[in-house]
């Protein structure tokens, strides 16, 4: 494998024009857009606009006269076609967090008399937290499912189980669930599916509604661009939208939020998800980041991170697995999310002497480095460059040299 | 009074050089600072560095090198002299509406045994509807307290009380409650006191550590000029900063977030009221935003909106009282806020005709005409010149006519 079979790939790939969307920094492979997705363009501008004359010249008018009010619905719009949601599904507000704390509770509400969540070992910590927040706020037992060791879901369901909350993707090692099967195992049993989509949305041809998910949440600023702490999005399904019951029962989801009524009447629609005023300045970065979307089948994007992936791999073996590094991925795509990746010793130092060549992931505990791949606006030479970078750290140590090994106080 | 009068007012008012640090629109008296307030300077070139430098070019190391994780900390102490607030007891991050949802819910569990919430009928709707939707879900009961009434906040006070909380002020009417004396009677009860001070921060001389409060939150976008939707602010007493136990634990309340631990543990500090994910384009607007109270004392703002309210209500009784308007505000000093209502028939009416004639404030249900008196940016002259229009808009009947009445369809 050669660069001009990775420069042929690029010649052929359907989304290049994709990457004029972006403004990225000359010089830079970005492989960590899993974590922060990179400035699209048109974004500087929206945000000067909505200072400097939506704010400054418009004032509080500009609720109705600039679509502010409406953000959460607009973006969400955005969103839908992403996610395989139906029309009126999705919408914008809290971080992530606040967001699966609310379908938690939601999710436990439905199911009264049934006290247990299910969810992994494997998840993000936030979401671990949040659950384990939750449950000891209603009462409700955790039960922990790690789908490595017991790959059939159904070994931890029972009536017992309120709601399985699922990451679709895994933080660390890319690994994917098939949602279709998860989704159908936690209705058999009668629960709730719950799923963070945060490392898979907008990298993942992800389909709540051929699912038949029930509700899900993920994270506006990762492969959605949509600037550092985005607010996240929730969706609830169509059959679930004048029932679902939350617990922060704010003025924005209700059902007439200027009309300053003395008793909360939620909205009969998706915005009954929403609390507080919404977050206008990050709701308009990332209504404005979508734009990178417009137009874009999902499809290819996922057809376009696989090959990536693959194209990864396949390098990582002929030029890195002499060094002792391993590829922790699976080698199945429906298996696989958008990143891989390479455990070795010394993998600190490692994504250290990379981001010294301008070539940036990150670096997970004990001996992971992480490295995700972003269809919309990396090349396939990206990827071989990298590969080359990554080669020539290890043949010159410079993963071990002191500078790179040396961790700075905060992280 | 005359216009000259005004003017020696402004003349001698120490603070007449902060308007300077606005950005106002040409020809606008803007009385609705208390629902939006204007632009700061610095604002733009803040918002347009982050995103097109830090966000742009160093894309997720920004978090360390620009300070994006310590904007919570950053902005609390910005915040902190504003309220009378000790170091390291602000932070801010959500919405109002989901902060004060995770302070009551501390409160009530702060409490165990006690079953009732008290607040008042004249909260900001938000407020009624959180303080419900918690009382539903710990199995709490809401006594409600309306000072008017009342006077004597001991009357609802029991040791069945675990948490009272309130407007320090009224949303409507600006009355304000006597931080220190209702304090005390929380605590007499063995009561929390939690206080919301949407419509006190930043035009008020909050004395959150004098008063001995316990909890407090407020709105970012108010008279602190935050921008739209900008985080709200949250107050933890120093006594309580080891203890308080909220209930959204994500990741950003963590003792170490990025160490990415199973399992979560609190942060020492006011840290541990925080959940998810900086909004970090939103946070940095607040910041750069509160460099507009740089160097002010609190003490001669509030000394300023009074004389501004004062201004206003002995100019409305002597050229508005004659056609039926009736100020509802507080005579004396101490029980009133920085905003003042007028009750007259036609009130919609007459604060469209005041907007067309570029005279900003707003209307409230169902015949208050709300104006604002922010003291950074508001001249006496514009007092002055504000009930010029009113008494020209009364006198030619503006606000009875078609286009001032119709309302539109959203509001």
């Amino acid at each position: 494998m050669d660069r001009a079979s990775a420069e042929a790939l690029d010649c052929d790939d359907p989304l290049r024009h994709l990457r004029d969307r972006f403004e990225l920094p000359d010089g830079v492979i970005y492989l960590d857009g899993n974590s922060l997705g990179p400035l699209p363009r048109g974004v500087e501008e929206r945000v000067g606009r909505l200072v400097a004359q939506e704010w400054r010249d418009d004032l509080i008018t500009s609720w109705n006269t600039h679509g502010w009010y409406d953000l959460p619905a607009t973006v969400g719009a955005k969103l839908e076609p992403l996610l395989g949601a139906a029309p009126g599904t999705v919408t914008v507000g809290d971080s992530t967090s606040v967001a699966l704390f609310k379908l938690l509770v939601a999710a436990a509400r439905s199911r009264p008399g049934r006290g247990v969540v299910v969810t992994e070992p494997g998840n993000f910590p936030t979401d671990s937290y949040v659950v384990d927040g939750v449950a000891r706020l209603l009462g409700l037992t955790v039960r922990w499912w790690s789908a490595p060791d017991t790959p059939d879901i159904h070994a931890v369901l029972d009536d017992d189980v309120a709601v399985v909350s699922l990451c679709h993707v895994d933080y660390r090692l890319g690994r994917m669930h098939d949602g279709a099967t998860v989704t159908a195992a936690a209705h058999t049993a009668g629960a709730v599916m719950l799923w963070d989509l945060c490392h898979s949305a907008g990298a993942v041809d992800v389909d709540l509604a051929g699912w038949d998910a029930d509700l899900a949440v993920g994270c506006g600023y990762k492969y959605l661009n949509g600037g550092p702490g985005a607010p996240a999005f929730v969706y609830v399904a169509p059959r679930l939208l004048d029932v679902v019951d939350q617990p922060i029962t704010g003025w924005f989801g209700h059902a007439e939020p200027f009309a300053l009524e003395r008793s909360y009447r939620p909205a009969a629609d998706v915005r009954r998800m929403l609390s507080g005023t919404t977050p206008v300045v990050g709701a308009a970065v990332l209504d404005a980041a979508l734009d990178a979307f417009d137009g874009v089948s999902m499809v290819e994007v996922r057809r376009k991170s696989l090959a990536m992936s693959d194209l990864f791999l396949s390098l990582a073996a002929e030029r890195l697995a002499a060094y002792g590094v391993v590829p922790e991925v699976p080698r199945e795509h429906a298996a696989r999310g958008s990143q891989v990746c390479l455990r070795l010793p010394g993998a600190y130092g490692f994504v250290q002497a990379l981001i010294g060549r301008r070539v940036i992931g990150d670096f997970r505990e004990p001996d992971l480095a992480r490295f995700g791949f972003a269809p919309l606006y990396l090349r396939f030479t990206d990827v071989y460059d990298a590969v080359e970078h990554m080669e020539a750290v290890l043949a010159r140590r410079e993963h071990e040299r002191p500078e790179n090994v040396v961790r700075a106080a905060v992280t």
